[in-house]
């Protein structure tokens, strides 16, 4: 019989994390035994896994003895401070945090488009950023048969990205306005842009041209996450990215509005064929039928959608899409759980010996 | 004494008609007497004019008898209709809805960018489309320095661009999902994303890629209509502008991620100063400050906000904005009534002898 694994959850609480538990249920991993860990503040709780009651515990150093797989989701500052412990005690790390994705001890995955970058792991893997994964899912099979020269993305992305805090206060301001009548421009604002900046600004009723904050160049993190976690993942530096990151009063599911320009001219038919057969990815595209993909339907779903494709006006080889994925699940909980799940595949869950992440 | 004008609002009870009242309450233009007009059904309502009560009348074809401007905004087909016996009754239209505008005998004109367009009119002069207009003012400043290459443009357009139904549509969902809990995806659907077209989809935490129907080319119209109505503002058909065109849940403004490609290299400082000195736009651009357009607080305004400029991290002459405005202001009533104004101030508020319209 193959070995079944004891799986961590850190941050099982969570909007991410709820979502991972049940990713598990149904995930083909053989699990023995599955662990969630959270705040002090959320030990106690009780949650379920598959019809069973587990108990949430408190995070510790000594949290990840006996574990196999650690799915991370709390948070940088904690993937920081235990994923190195969790590699220590013998498991193999999913982080879903920004903490360790540029480190280039850490593969960067999603599984459609790099699984291969898992075999040299060590220890620690990324699940990259949730606007960065959907239009990885989107443009590889384009990338595979066309070749990929740049990517000019702009981005329409759900609240529920910068967590249940900023989904609370989307709420709050829209019955504000729809049932107290205030203005917009009028209802308090604590959260969102950025939880951690200077000013906050309302989301209901409103697109906010800032995720996470600025960085010197005048784009935000989260713009630049989607260039460089790009370059990464396709593993070529020459992919010229932008992006412009906004978010819109939606909960579930990021929309992109993506234009890319192939090395050699690629007819749509073709596009649209490689996109359809592509795993993870699904074709909703009929001008005529009025079939596009949309957050509404795509929210509750693991697949990447993928339409309105069509021909530059004027570039030969530009050629315009819009694609949207649910951003908790292949966002996150999903592509975190598919990661355990291929690292399982190619028999790659295993303690590594030559520990390469500081224990702080 | 200059003379004054009788000015006339043909669909006078809308959500455009309505404001360009009161634009008129506060233009420089010298009026006589303002006539609102509309259909049978909405005749017979009192508005205010300047404190005046003015009684709703019938659209006819004798309506325009002693009118010197008929500002129009009561759909395609009541222009259609209407405006060329306008005209003959010796009036000067400026129509707001898309009908002529194409049309090789109608100036197309943001006045910012093209007044002198107005001095060979016939007649009719027509306003653009509300996604172009605000595009228009953010560019041209960039075009007259530095020419105008390309532009992709991925918009984030206010639903009372659909005019009220969608809005009532809108705010009828939100309730149904934020009070009654009903999920997003179920919500009854029977307006957007075009009045027009066979089938309906929720707008409500959503986004939605369709803007007008499609055209043969798997562009929408609302598309088109940005790449078309560009090269004749701009007067140069060499320009190339591809767009995407979406709906998102805000009632007021339109927000535009707009990416251009510049003739020669053209410095941010340089272009944001171009921007700040070009009337009608005002630059919101900084980032240490999180400065930027937002559509909530540029809603109620005439200006036309840009802001997040910077260059593409790749192409030398590319560069990335976000630009904000009031669609149903600078997008439809005040370019409509600043239309009229430039036209009283170049001495072209006169009767047209060449009827270059068809009268049906």
């Amino acid at each position: 019989m193959s070995k079944e694994y004891v799986v961590a959850v850190v941050g099982a609480t969570g909007a991410v994390g709820s979502r991972m538990i049940k990713m598990l249920e149904a995930s083909s991993l053989p699990i023995k035994e599955v662990k969630l860990l959270a705040t002090h503040r959320s030990a106690g709780k009780i949650l379920q896994f598959k019809s069973q009651d587990l108990t949430v515990e408190t995070t510790t150093e000594q949290s990840f003895e006996g574990v196999d797989i650690a799915l991370f989701s709390a948070g940088g500052s904690v993937s920081a401070k235990f994923a190195p412990y969790a590699v220590k005690s013998g498991a193999v790390v999913v982080d879903n945090t920004s903490n360790f994705r540029m480190h280039s001890d850490v593969p960067l995955v999603v599984p459609e488009v790099n699984a291969q970058a898992l075999d040299t792991h060590n220890g620690i893997i990324a699940c990259p950023n949730c606007s960065t994964i959907q239009m990885m899912v989107a443009l590889e099979p384009i990338r595979q048969q066309f070749g990929l020269e740049r990517i000019i993305v702009s981005t329409y992305q759900a609240v529920s990205g910068a967590g249940a805090k900023a989904i609370a206060e989307t709420e709050r301001q829209i019955q504000e306005v729809v049932n107290d009548k205030k203005d917009p421009k009028d209802v308090l604002a604590e959260i969102l842009p950025a939880g951690g900046d200077k000013k906050h600004y309302p989301i209901a009723f409103n697109a906010l041209p800032q995720i996470d904050v600025f960085t010197e160049n005048d784009y935000t993190y989260e713009e630049m996450k989607m260039t460089k976690e790009t370059k990464k993942i396709m593993a070529d530096d020459t992919i010229a990215v932008s992006a412009t990151c906004v978010r819109i009063p939606v909960i579930l599911a990021h929309s992109e509005s993506i234009y890319i320009e192939t090395k050699t001219v690629a007819p749509i038919a073709e596009v649209k064929a490689a996109i359809a057969n592509f795993p993870g990815a699904v074709l909703q595209d009929d001008p005529s039928q009025q079939l596009y993909p949309q957050a509404v339907t795509a929210a509750g779903h693991r697949e990447t959608f993928v339409g309105r494709i069509r021909k530059d006006l004027d570039a030969e080889k530009g050629i315009h899409m819009w694609v949207v994925s649910d951003n908790l699940l292949k966002g996150a909980a999903w592509n975190s759980v598919q990661i355990a799940e291929t690292l399982h595949e190619r028999g790659l869950v295993r303690p590594t010996k030559d520990l390469k992440f500081d224990l702080i």
